[in-house]
């Protein structure tokens, strides 16, 4: 078929000053920030499911949005077209990466063969598109959560059988992963948790989630897949309570089983808030550890309990965020890929592009207002002299393991008055906003 | 000075059927259940700030309580009077344990060695009362979040000399504990987190406070105490962020520093609801990792955002706490401390019984509801069938770690149509309501 | 078509030692409580989109139930196979009232005209059924959220379009439920708010909404509908912000555009704590107001943040939730209608059977425990003598409106120290739990 | 004494590029925005409780503030230097209004007359101090949470005694207000409302809560009081419900009683979002009911469960704020009083100072944005086209009131396909954005 999205050209950068809604105010790819050009820092990715498939249903309503190139009823002619969609999109929008669950691009079919077959069909059109156009795999992963065999978990299922399948579909979509460049393999969890302790086995469920991937890990060694694996932490929804709950139960999880070499963390903003920390906090957190692997780029509404995943337009969310990717010396090979879904209510194809230049330019500014702030080490030199005191003296003994209880007693106790200082948190944030507004 | 509680007699069992406000319905003691008493079972223990120096004050209120030991000026003496109203309080409810906060049972003094001084003289009277009553510790800990000195923290303060000030403090509190033989010891971290990013190196904190744990340890091991350490997770409040967030986020810090076989959990009900856990969530977590040490026993509102401390009278959440209790083989050297205050406008002296007795009692329906729902193996025996794939064919394969991606696929491509069973959730909750109503 | 749900006799009251999954171990629908039966008070309803139609989908996955009675092609013929499936599930459980939306029952046509057609036939026989079992209509509805003409609003939506065509669903809706005998109409807005503030006409939205249920009113009167018209509070989900937050404010909306005569309230529990109120408080508040009407028995899990419309088991609440029925003299015409629907893992046909059991004993055991808590004059004797300084003296001029500040300030300089008493929470709750396990 | 902030001079605009953190940059106080100067647009106000009072406790910790101004321990020579330090305060940041609770200035006396006079002598230096700078009363108020005799609540009291002696503390706070030239009371209830419905006649609390209202209403009006009354909403804290919830819920009871005419709000960000509500819909709200008084200007922190009162920063929240300000034709009599406090761990005098220039250029550059926003009619027009199908046609019809639902049916059912149009919110959300940013 010829141009999908009529009439929309290619988005171009056209400066703060521009009123556009169609042109981009601070998104400069070329621009260098630091020793990268914004398009490397920012490693923008379409979410397949979200951008070309989501219909706008929600719990209460069905689908609202208009996708001119749904057409015909043939499901594997429908998902020829969507790739034409997801690439004549991503090339309009300048996106440089797109992400995918297998059944996102292919149809499942009455066998596991034959979803496997179509899966082949169309892979093997979406890497004839990467040729042609340069658009990358960000990363690959199969759905294990929408199909009702899964309602009690894949990994986590009580039924064993349920495990060998959900095997068999993440062995092919790392095959399928590989085949594409795939740089990351992610594995959220969406029914790896349970909706009440009553019937659950807890113990037995950890176990196996571990021992699915430790074969996922022995599966791509064998097959030479080299990407990073990722798990990305939710707290709950569709199920109670989600195994994955936040980065640090990972954490305390991959330790536990010995997988902490092998897997980092694919953050998502609404999933940090869901989870009733800060987007920045679960950034830090993982920087901290080593394991900030990407970012699923999206808002949620602090009003409401739910996964709204709205396009981040929040510029403190964005430039706080990029302040953590900053530090932690850039996400490669992971990127910031646009989990996030237009409103029910924006349902125009034209919406899509909005949404995506909402949040692409967002997180623009936000890298801009973070690289100004380290310039300037705004933060960091008044970090570094409020902790100053462990530089020297008693402070130097502690962190260089030169003291313990008895010693640290003995000076205390010496001691006159101690003598704190404020933590100045006005003062900073009204510099934040200073730095925010000006640029 | 003569009877504090006056006109309260020693509170008795007094059966189900016994509208005595001043008598237990459920709990007996000396009732066996199982191969244990009802007593053993419990190990209840009166928290001695909330009942007997908690004032009733909040954010916008002066204190209300009405305490009749609270005369006279002198703090040391005040602190000896609360010495006689604590023991005779517990007499008269026959609770067997206590547990105290350093400048609970004596006041600071003007400097750091007349702090310990006053201490060392009030323990001298606590463990006077304990040999005359039986009545035993059931850990101690040491304040550090109260005074302005921690305003930042103390462990992970800013400030070095706050560091080394707060050693010295957990330092006399683990020889104070020993001491008086106390079966654990318990960090709550009130204040090691951050209220803003802008200002925290997070890394240089949680690396201290690891510094500070170990600390301890090596401390305890010098003067051979040899009682239960336990980390008491709460994720926020009083700072915005607290790195003991919950029972996972301890479990990442304790392995990710090497202290994981120093540590058990001391697990609260209403810390638990406000990280957006369940109470039992928070203890089977803990029992699954082997880290269930002991239990706040409290709960929160769940309509109210922070932490309200009330007694525990909700039957549901005690039955499933006390059914994880006997799952783990119960709790001791923990126990049940009623880490509970009485209502702002419960003020009275006698309001003191009423509340202990509420929570008492309900801790002790909920063991026998608990206990006859592990006698029948309701519960058990429906989730071992609906586990029970795993234990022969592909399930005893994968659980038994002989099989890896490769066969699992094999093995689901020839699978027909997967079968799933309900999960059952409203069924099983209506047998437990049965339970818990037919006692 | 035959017996659908196979295998599964009429429900028995059996008492409460019966084990019987399939049997009710408290309701007894002959049983007097005070001078009604249990069935007179409770009026238990079966929601028809939960229970008949609901396939178990959520945001993440496919429907999960099995329902035996969907089976062909054709909507119309479905639709007919459900009444036999809902009236054989009533009667088995001797459910005496059920709810519906005008496209629950009928399938929407490819016209308007075509859609009131299919609902006349639907329509006929369900009357016929009605009749031939006595079963009744608690209330009747239409659907104005689900459909994308209906994507930003009905009665509030910024197109005249569609608040024309609202207006000729509700116009057929109540023609039905007039038809069909219902008791009441409700009002459930599931669109009428707002996504964004950014795009919305507040102002004008709230002022057609009252437009709307003025028209409502009137065209009841037109046709001699003389039931009673209920709102149902909702304060968020779909929209962020729902117009019926919750009881208080759709108080004032009424008051504001003179409706408050003509409409009570439907209030579910699951939407009152969605709203962080207590199902008892939004209970209360009605009866307070004159304005309990009707009740969507379920409830909601504090840990999640959206509407669960889990079936009701909690006893607590279903006790409290007896109590304001019964101190409301009863809720006829309004029920208890069970909007509530099983967990997407209890997909079989029996688990609707074993959820409503579970709804069913639940109300019924917190009936009787209300009914012996307002007999004995428990809570109401203590209230009554806890304000009892307004009925003499000074408390006596001021709910009699005899004094003003002026007096008040005299009466209160003369006075000596103020004396309170405790509120004596612990000890009530206390109480509550030995009414609610001992029955 | 001399001067107490020693070493502050007074601070002065300096634009955006300056970075001196005691200095404007975007609070021009004289600079014309539209037909006002920002000084008349956001008529600031020092909270005298937090900025002169507030000492940095929370509910773990003692206070932290550093008051160099708190010297002695007369508290009436305390009360005296406290006016000092505010007027200087005050001065020096430019501040136009203040506002207190009786107790704020003056210390409570050992009787209630004591306490009157108490308040006379510091009420007469405030006029001279007022008098000398120019400096006003935004509103007075009393304090009837604080004191253990309002455990219960004041006019919602069990208690006749506390009712009356209640009315005599507002019908003094009245008169003082009145002394002062206020231009505004506010009647904020802290303990107006319940702990448990255990014990609790919420019917008869809110009955005495109007008679309360009605009497003030009296009172003013017999003493020639012209200052706007104000109830500020607010949902929970310290009770866990508080009578005057929402603005919705306030609407409701002020309808109910009769009390419309005489009361606007005073709507408090921290308030609206612990009612889940956005601090805009708020003032929209009150603003499109004629209700829109004054507003206290903090903010929240989503993530936790209590009122925080933190300065105000968050821009998208100041320049939303001041749309519904601009909209509403200003605040007058009311104005934006800063009920914030610096954090506990902000406890030097200096951090007053730049906690209040945080939150004054918050809202100066939000006026900026709003006045942009309105004067190029970018909402306003997209809003105006979003509902034009109301200015013609059907639409016409309805809002005129010409149609009921017969003929709405009949059109209805003559109409094709109904056309909805996109909301357009990511859109919307990146042009607040830009102008947001680019000022």
């Amino acid at each position: 078929m010829g141009e999908i999205f009529k009439g929309i050209a290619k988005v171009k950068y056209e400066g703060a000053g521009s009123d556009n809604p169609l042109g981009f105010n601070y998104y400069n790819p070329e621009e260098m920030i630091g020793e990268q050009t914004m398009e490397e820092h920012c490693r923008f990715s379409m979410a397949y499911w979200h951008t070309i498939i989501g219909q706008g249903v929600d719990m209460f309503g069905a689908g609202t949005a208009l996708h001119p190139w749904e057409i015909g009823t043939d499901p594997m002619e429908i998902a020829r077209v969507r790739v034409e969609a997801a690439f004549e999109f991503m090339q309009k929008l300048n996106i440089p990466f797109f992400c995918f669950h297998d059944i996102d691009v292919a149809p499942e079919g009455r066998s596991l063969q034959e979803t496997f077959d179509n899966l082949d069909t169309i892979v093997a059109l979406l890497k004839e598109k990467m040729e042609e156009t340069g658009i990358k795999l960000l990363w690959g992963t199969a759905n294990l959560f929408g199909h009702p065999r899964f309602v009690h978990g894949a990994a986590t299922a009580p039924n064993a059988d349920v495990f060998a399948y959900a095997a068999a579909r993440v062995k092919k979509a790392l095959e399928v992963t590989k085949e594409l460049g795939g740089e990351n393999y992610v594995f959220w969890g969406g029914r790896e948790g349970y909706d009440t302790l009553l019937n659950t086995d807890m113990g037995l469920e950890l176990d196996n989630l571990a021992r699915f991937l430790q074969m996922a890990v022995d599966y791509a060694k064998a097959i030479g897949f080299t990407g990073q694996f990722l798990i990305e932490p939710k707290p709950k929804e569709p199920t109670k309570h989600q195994y994955d709950f936040d980065v640090a139960t990972v954490l305390s999880f991959l330790k536990r089983y010995g997988l902490e070499d092998h897997f980092k963390m694919n953050i998502e903003a609404n999933h940090a808030t869901l989870a009733y920390h800060s987007f920045q906090h679960e950034l830090y957190l993982a920087r901290v550890h080593g394991v900030l692997g990407s970012v699923d780029a999206n808002q949620g509404d602090f009003l409401l309990g739910w996964d709204t995943d709205q396009f981040p337009t929040n510029i403190y969310a964005t430039t706080l965020a990029m302040y953590e990717v900053l530090k932690n010396g850039g996400l490669a090979p992971g990127g910031l890929n646009f989990d996030a879904k237009v409103r029910r209510g924006s349902f125009e194809p034209v919406d899509l592009f909005y949404a995506h230049i909402a949040g692409i330019d967002a997180f623009a500014r936000g890298l801009k207002v973070a690289d100004k702030l380290l310039r300037d080490q705004v933060l960091e030199s008044f970090i570094k002299e409020r902790y100053s005191s462990y530089q020297q003296g008693i402070g130097y003994d502690i962190v260089n393991n030169k003291v313990g209880f008895k010693e640290l007693a003995d000076y205390a106790l010496k001691q006159e008055q101690i003598s704190n200082r404020s933590g100045r948190q006005e003062m900073l944030e009204h510099i934040l906003n200073r730095y925010l507004l000006e640029g």
